[in-house]
């Protein structure tokens, strides 16, 4: 469910990016356990004063991604009220096999990662694709053991698969790819570019872990397209994850976005 | 999606009462096509200052009902923001052999309905049982035609069977079940008892089609435990919806409640 002023913000972006995020967001779930997606039930709550051209926006949003990975639309509800744009889609797929979880992976396996991070606020969290054709070459072809993808932050997800699998890990600092919008950002702010990757949040790039050799078949193929896939750090035994500068390590405490859940 | 204001009024109402009525209404809805349900998932837009409480308070009213149908509660979405509370609920299910749909009703079948109608406002559509076991029973036993639960309205749900199944109907108005709600309404309004229970909506009753002769077997076996069956009227080839009063009859315009979307 995406709410306007939280997860997107209608005085800044349009009505069809909104809708285009509230599927993509879905989408980037399925792709993350290696789902192929299937159907989607989409709701709104419009309000009143807009409402018949937010409907149509946020629709043309969301039909321009479906129609990109053949998802169907077989209903939902729309509702007027006085309130802000609410958006909820649930999206139904399938697995070939198994599902990808976060739990599976073991100590020794490389991390990998779809993309670059950091900076998504900048445009990319409502524009993103969905990485469900690089699970499907991934799971089609090569031993994944564990994979997640990065809503809440690298660091916060990684630590996901962490708890779930019961390991720690190391992250390679300068082998994180860090994207221009996080070099952009950290102009402004007082953080570094390799601190908002780590911790920003919304990239939808997708975390997996594999087997040593498995893991290098995979760098060397390359084989999820438009989404070059970068080793960013090892599982380890030891459940505390760290942050390696090559000279030093330093403990990550595992930040981004903690959901606005009830405290 | 039930929204606060819209479909529920948490100045009037405890948040308990939205979470079970939002289960509810999406519960009728598989009632309508004798599906039983197996899985739920939810999602809530919660208002920053009272988020934790209304959070447990949705979910209790949520469990309660869910409990009494065997419905899991697979999943789901809790977010806070400046806006009222909004709760979507997506159910699951699964049918026999064939889904019950508004299709299929035959000129000369009778009409048949679950419980009473109107007045609904007054309480009943915060807390009324979804007619899961009276369709179950049905299903099993009986051949019937077409069905739909009443949510907008029962001449307008009615009208929905009719144009569906193209065809018209008679409603009896003197074998109409008018609820002891409508009637105290009606002292209020300046419209009948039976205005209200043609016209309310949210009875979330079950409306449903058979053969004459099946109709009778089942106004006579009465197979829906607490909630009796009545029957109300009679499909026609023509494709208007008339008002029976024994001695005159009235051209009865389908109205209900006009889903609140974007016109």
């Amino acid at each position: 469910m995406l709410l306007d002023g939280v997860h997107f913000d209608l005085s800044q972006c349009e009505a069809q990016q909104a809708g285009y995020k509230t599927l993509a967001v879905n989408l980037s779930d399925l792709a993350a356990m290696a789902a192929e997606p299937t159907y989607a039930l989409v709701s709104m709550a419009l309000p009143h004063e807009r409402a018949a051209q937010l409907a149509k926006d946020v629709t043309e949003g969301i039909l321009e991604l479906a129609s990109q990975f053949n998802v169907a639309l077989i209903g939902g509800d729309t509702n007027t009220w006085n309130g802000p744009l609410a958006i909820n889609v649930v999206v139904g797929g399938a697995v070939q096999d198994q599902a990808w979880t976060r739990k599976g992976a073991q100590p020794g396996d490389w991390i990998l990662a779809t993309g670059e991070f950091g900076g998504s606020i900048l445009g990319h969290h409502l524009g993103f694709t969905p990485r469900l054709h690089a699970a499907r070459s991934l799971v089609a072809n090569y031993q994944i053991s564990s994979a997640t993808d990065v809503s809440d932050g690298l660091a916060l997800d990684l630590s996901h698969i962490c708890t779930a699998s019961g390991c720690g890990a190391v992250l390679l600092s300068n082998q994180i790819p860090v994207s221009p919008a996080a070099q952009l950002l950290a102009n402004a702010s007082n953080r570094t570019p390799l601190d908002h990757a780590l911790a920003d949040g919304e990239d939808f790039e997708l975390i997996f872990t594999a087997a040593e050799a498995e893991a290098q078949r995979v760098l060397t193929d390359q084989p999820c397209g438009e989404a070059p896939v970068t080793h960013i750090g090892v599982i380890t035994e030891c459940p505390d994850l760290w942050l390696d500068h090559g000279t030093r390590r330093e403990l990550l405490p595992p930040r981004g976005y903690e959901h606005g859940g009830p405290s």
